[in-house]
């Protein structure tokens, strides 16, 4: 629902939020940071290059909004959002007022800090992470270098696939990513060997966050999946593909995912995604139409999202000489073949409960060609394709000292652009 | 390593607890309760059928067996494991002395309670739940169905084959079982169908609960796995059939899974178990030895243990008559091919970090023939061979009303038999 704090003209007094890329004050994405060098974690709004605390800005609210803001005064975001979206709509309209209003200036600025100096962390104290497979070329590409013959599986277009992830291991932007060590094959029919990953690669994902609870045995029917939808962050669920060639039958990826998973802090909310609600691209003539507990026509019409996703690689050497990180590719978040609301019916069709704060990964979300393929796996055709670099050097997989920079983007006519800021990692050596 | 408190012949002044099938005051398993009618959540233990209440018990204990009894008044076990097991093992040894002492008698009485007027609840806060698939003859015989060609995958002798579990809907013992419904397909190549599942089962597993933390990026070695490993319980990770045979291609079971696990209530702790451990079953000759990051020589010796588990079951129509449950099997947790310290090394090699209170499932343990074997799957071919039960009734899987009983004893020569209590659902009909 379009309200006044998504005006494309609105202005803050915050003046550097006015011609930000990422947090103009129609976006006021959440988070959870401690000023630098203290470890005294509450919740924040990004504005420009600011940080407002809530835990000070609760002084300058008023009712629902305060309330809220009193919430969000945490180390998580999981009580701001422990009973659905509402206290955070309260506080986004609060915050839009104070934010807008240049008589509320010399108030509101005594507890705003200078982003350099905060330190983000993961929104939520994460109950569960569940990773989806809703990015259909990516399933078609990894399924064709997987199993060649047989490439997307029978249930693809009929059950949003998805398994368990690690929760313990999720981590904020800027997290070092130690390479991990496990066991791989040379060679089919050649025993194992134990050493580091030489196939280390990112994956480019959304991440949905969950807001409300259903109760064990109460399945949240798809209509209202929507409003369980906190917002989105970026997600790069790490992947060590030899691990996984070796280890991931019959019960699915395991070490070759769990020793990491990084997310952008920032919660861009369901609110703020407002005007970024698009239709979910038809099926290709001949797929089945999914069954009932999936369908809504609501959700067909507006249940996908207008952003885009970039990932981009900086190599060591590239570091050494300056030279900006390079874009590997580049594509929309409309590559799901589920929308998060069918996502969210299905998980809990069997009764499953969801609880505030679950990570929901979208799962690596490819376009159909090159330019938007969203793993190295696929950029260098399962390895056998080395990339060439700006810098001279090649890439099959990642390599110590490599960062890789995911960004993304709410874009949509007539609305002013809204951004996630960065998901963040470097290799480093075991 | 062994003390007074595992004496055969130590008698408690709880006079039931010296005859008591399951809580002798060798065992002293920890548990979160609240009194009937109440909210109020704190750690007890297990003595015959009472429950001694920690918080009021911390005020007749002494030293580190008072720190950790007030560590145990909380509303889960986390905090008590947070460091390790060594205040665990305080408190046992100054639980030991105050239970076996009948002069403190009259004291420790005031804290006592009827364990029928106490509610049970699951003992940690689950921070993230694996379930691996240690058990070789439920592995042979589950590939067997799916995969008549390739029962047992070229990994398996090599990996502890592992997946995450969800956290959220684990449950203690009694909670009801709520059939799940989800997408089945009546026949390869037919498209799905939506419905409540035809082949709901129960999987017998122990759980291992752990202690302590490692950091991330940071391995456990084989060599201090052991000191990771607070305690045992009972875990029915149920199971829907159909559901899992239609979804779990390429990434694993998810909602044939996540609807409930059960734990039974009572963590039997590492030191409760010392007596109990056992040499691990020496390989089949041809089978490979195991990486070095697996294998520790002490941990062969002494890494297994000597418990056997078994399932009952009662259906609605048996209950009516006043008839027992039926015993399904019963089997030795021995059928692990990986043992608890294996399976936390591995778990970690990677980088991956566990937490205190996570819950690793040991996998459906089933033994070389019918008598042992863990689930319904195998018990019935496949749903092919119906069992008939005591009242005329035929079962493949669990119909609505069904009972499921599971119960575990460690057992060993010249040590007082020691129980894990039960672990029991019913099924509801949704």
């Amino acid at each position: 629902m379009l309200n006044q704090t998504h005006d494309p003209d609105a202005k803050s007094w915050v003046n550097d939020a006015n011609d930000h890329a990422e947090f103009p004050v129609q976006n006021l994405p959440l988070g959870i940071f401690a000023p630098s060098g203290s470890e005294d974690r509450r919740g924040g709004v990004a504005i420009g290059d600011r940080v407002l605390c809530l835990r000070g800005a609760a002084a300058f609210l008023h009712g629902a909004a305060a309330d809220a803001a009193r919430l969000a005064d945490a180390a998580s975001l999981n009580a701001l959002f422990a009973d659905g979206n509402a206290a955070a709509d309260a506080l986004r309209q609060g915050l839009f007022a104070l934010l807008t209003d240049e008589k509320r200036a010399s108030d509101a600025e005594k507890v705003l800090f200078d982003a350099t100096e905060c330190d983000l962390s993961v929104p939520f104290v994460v109950g569960d992470y569940t990773d989806f497979y809703t990015g259909i070329e990516h399933a078609k590409n990894v399924g064709a270098l997987f199993r060649p013959d047989n490439p997307l599986l029978p249930n693809y277009k009929y059950v949003p696939i998805g398994y368990h992830g690690r929760a313990s291991s999720i981590r904020a932007s800027g997290a070092e990513v130690i390479r991990p060590t496990g066991q791989t094959r040379s060679s089919e029919g050649s025993p194992p060997h134990f050493k580091p990953s030489e196939r280390l690669d990112y994956e480019m994902e959304m991440a949905i966050w969950t807001s409300g609870a259903n109760q064990l045995g109460r399945p949240i029917p798809i209509g209202e999946a929507t409003g369980h939808i906190a917002g989105l962050s970026i997600l790069n669920d790490w992947s060590a593909r030899d691990l996984q060639a070796w280890e991931y039958q019959p019960l699915g990826p395991f070490l070759a995912k769990n020793f990491l998973s990084t997310v952008s802090p920032w919660l861009v909310t369901s609110a703020a995604l407002d005007p970024f609600r698009t239709a979910q691209p038809v099926r290709p003539e001949g797929d089945p139409k999914p069954l009932d507990y999936l369908w809504d026509d609501a959700d067909q019409q507006h249940g996908a999202y207008s952003v885009s996703m970039e990932v981009l690689l900086q190599t060591a050497k590239m570091r050494d000489k300056g030279m900006a990180p390079h874009r590997l590719s580049k594509g929309p978040m409309t590559a799901m073949y589920w929308t998060a609301a069918q996502l969210i019916a299905h998980h809990t069709v069997n009764g499953c409960n969801l609880r505030p704060g679950d990570l929901l990964g979208t799962g690596t979300l490819s376009g159909p060609d090159a330019s938007s393929f969203g793993s190295l796996l696929e950029l260098s055709n399962g390895g056998k394709s080395p990339l060439t670099l700006p810098s001279g050097e090649t890439r099959t997989f990642l390599e110590d000292g490599d960062e890789i920079v995911m960004r993304a983007h709410a874009e949509a006519p007539g609305a002013r652009t809204i951004g996630f800021g960065e998901c963040r990692g470097r290799i480093a050596s075991r």
